[in-house]
């Protein structure tokens, strides 16, 4: 069967050069625990050392800002957990928004439980953070501001350089969860005014399994979570994923030396298949952002339609998609995301998240665009929600 | 250069088997992400599943005990602070050995941070727990005893089942760190009367980076390191490393199949090396238990003589070993290991460990012998210890 990725938002296939670089640190004499002083450990602190210079140079960074992680999830919760405990005695008050990954909102809400006063801001019907609403809920007592680069359900990006400058401003630590953005748009640590910046591996044709935090130089943080040997500069402790942070490092290089045709191939084929959508059905909305959105996202929202019903069909013929985030899919609630956005709840339930990569075509689209038109017939057709829903709000939210 | 690897317990070569079934998951149709409800998504959910399969009957659990971590480290942390946290309403008491690698050690030593109680016992001459102390030290208040199955820096196997027993009797939550037990002896969480177990890839054949933590059935134990997504069962948030347990996965089940044989044959090897080096050497000690301890481990400390000198100057003979553990190499502090069993901070300086594994053969423990006896003359000619120790604590360490 032709089978179409199209879910690189969820995770993508690893880059050849990546696989290549990790099998090498697999076999042959490159196994050794980077920390034994001797010949195989020398060799896998080498590859450690190299792949910390090149994601470090991906976003800006010095080598010694960079702390490996088993991906974006703990890079969050380590970011946002180490700084609001450390900066404990200044203030106890943290502010996040409502469409964060899950990573952070419930580490946030976590912190919550300790104590902690959390601000959780409201977004726009783009799913944007207002930079006014930041500063409206700075206090005294705040410490920490933790915001999405770019949201993974709905690919809008955050006016984040705008909130680094007020948190600088003020002497507040920000953390930047750039899981989606990275690899994607240009994400550099001074641009974006961040003090901690989470980066995951297998968004960007890296391994699952691995990711980085930036924490920058004189930054109030300290590790929190993981205690026992002194790797990473004692910042994450345990034997470090050699293979997966070598892969990481290829991947980040990669990936900024992509940047620049990747993003243009992609922005082509996500405005060819917004328009091809928008254009060939009724009853659908665009969500997230129309401009200010990932290169490679596409999101919407179907009416008289259940979204993983279109996903499973989708999947039948062999296209993967998503509806909202991986995270939540199996589960019935729709997305938080969607919801914050004003989205009507039932119309949030016909969700459909595509994201293309580096290896999708034009004919990709096409296809798509061609088996979308009966299946979304035929599942408008059995819907039992067609014609029950009196009046739509679907009016309002098409306005947009 | 003729290479010797003998630091198994600081990591091991991955087996070929392993990197290929790796190398499958970084590449092809497997890369998905395993909550994707779509093919993709199923090809990973499949293989974690299977891989989950193969960890837990290699310790004799059921499927749904095996939560994946990123290795030991996170393993010991998670069983540790989860346990504590969970059961705080009946009690604040935590009973450890001296002897635990740090990854356990630490994240004790930080919930006593936090209030808890907590007790180090000490150990004997050969590095054990004394069943009689954990049971004098049990009080009303004593909801955890976390207890390694073998040290990583001497070997010496503990009476776990016995301090198993003693917990389950009490109602106390027994947390027992396998990782290097794991794979070299048998592991079973029933014989064990273990609670909650922690294993690592990387020390047998597997992929650093992963590693398993066990949960029996109905322990009181919760999450409370990293949050996020719902993966494992809500145990562990964040993208599951797919490649990388699918290799523990897969390295477990080498590992049970290949155990008996390979104990015989590194029993044998080990045997050999350390009479090789009793008989060679004046002014030597075997440290840790004479026969109750891992068939790979042989481990020594050598009067006048620098551990990391030897270490080094074995190095360039192209012999890879450790002086302590990994972790604390580097560190110029004596191994708190070897000084917890009563061995001089003196004679702890010249520690050695070399520790086999599949590969090694007779002739590398014969060329090691060869090899260390004009390294040791060389460095003890020149050693500033060399006469000036007095009246050396050796004769009774000696006596052992
Ligand atoms: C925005 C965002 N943050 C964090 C994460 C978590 O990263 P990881 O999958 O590496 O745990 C993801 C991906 O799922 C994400 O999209
Ligand atoms: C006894 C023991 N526990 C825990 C660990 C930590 O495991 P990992 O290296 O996978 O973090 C090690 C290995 O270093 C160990 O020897």
């Amino acid at each position: 069967m032709r089978r179409i990725y199209f879910d690189h938002s969820a995770t993508t296939p690893v880059h050849p050069e990546v696989a290549e670089a990790m099998y090498r640190f697999l076999t042959g004499d490159n196994f050794g625990n980077p920390s034994s002083i001797h010949y195989f450990g020398l060799q896998a602190r080498k590859a450690v050392t190299e792949a910390r210079e090149k994601v470090a140079q991906a976003i800006g960074a010095s080598p010694s800002e960079i702390v490996f992680t088993s991906g974006g999830t703990e890079a969050d919760n380590m970011a946002i957990h180490g700084a609001a405990v450390a900066n404990r005695k200044r203030g106890n008050h943290v502010i996040t928004s409502a469409v964060e990954h899950h990573a952070v909102l419930d580490a946030v809400k976590n912190l919550g439980k300790q104590g902690f006063e959390i601000t959780i801001l409201p977004v726009d019907e783009y799913g944007m953070v207002r930079v006014e609403d930041v500063e409206k809920a700075i206090t005294d007592k705040t410490t920490l501001i933790t915001i999405m680069h770019a949201n993974n359900e709905v690919g809008t990006i955050m006016p984040v350089a705008e909130i680094g400058k007020l948190a600088r401003e003020r002497g507040i630590v920000f953390h930047v969860d750039a899981v989606q953005s990275f690899g994607k748009i240009p994400v550099n640590v001074d641009e974006l005014g961040a003090d901690l910046l989470s980066v995951s591996g297998h968004k960007i044709y890296g391994p699952k399994g691995v990711g980085a935090l930036y924490v920058r130089k004189g930054t109030p943080w300290r590790q929190t979570l993981v205690f026992g040997g002194g790797q990473e500069r004692r910042r994450r402790a345990g034997t470090e994923n050699v293979p997966g942070i070598v892969g990481l490092g290829k991947a980040a290089e990669l990936a900024l030396a992509n940047m620049e045709e990747e993003n243009r191939k992609l922005t082509a084929l996500r405005d060819r298949l917004i328009e091809g959508v928008l254009n060939r059905f009724e009853d659908v909305i665009l969500t997230g952002h129309p401009e200010k959105r990932l290169p490679n996202h596409a999101s919407f929202c179907f009416k008289y339609i259940e979204g993983e019903s279109l996903l499973l069909s989708l999947d039948m013929k062999g296209i993967a998609v998503s509806s909202g985030s991986a995270c939540t899919s199996g589960s019935l609630e729709p997305s938080y995301v969607l919801l914050a956005m004003g989205i009507p709840y039932e119309l949030a339930h016909g969700s459909l998240r595509v994201t293309m990569g580096k290896d999708n075509t034009e004919e990709d689209v096409d296809y798509f665009l061609e088996v979308m038109g009966p299946v979304v017939e035929r599942i408008r057709a059995i819907s039992p929600l067609t014609g029950k829903t009196g009046e739509p709000s679907l009016g309002t939210a098409v306005a947009r």
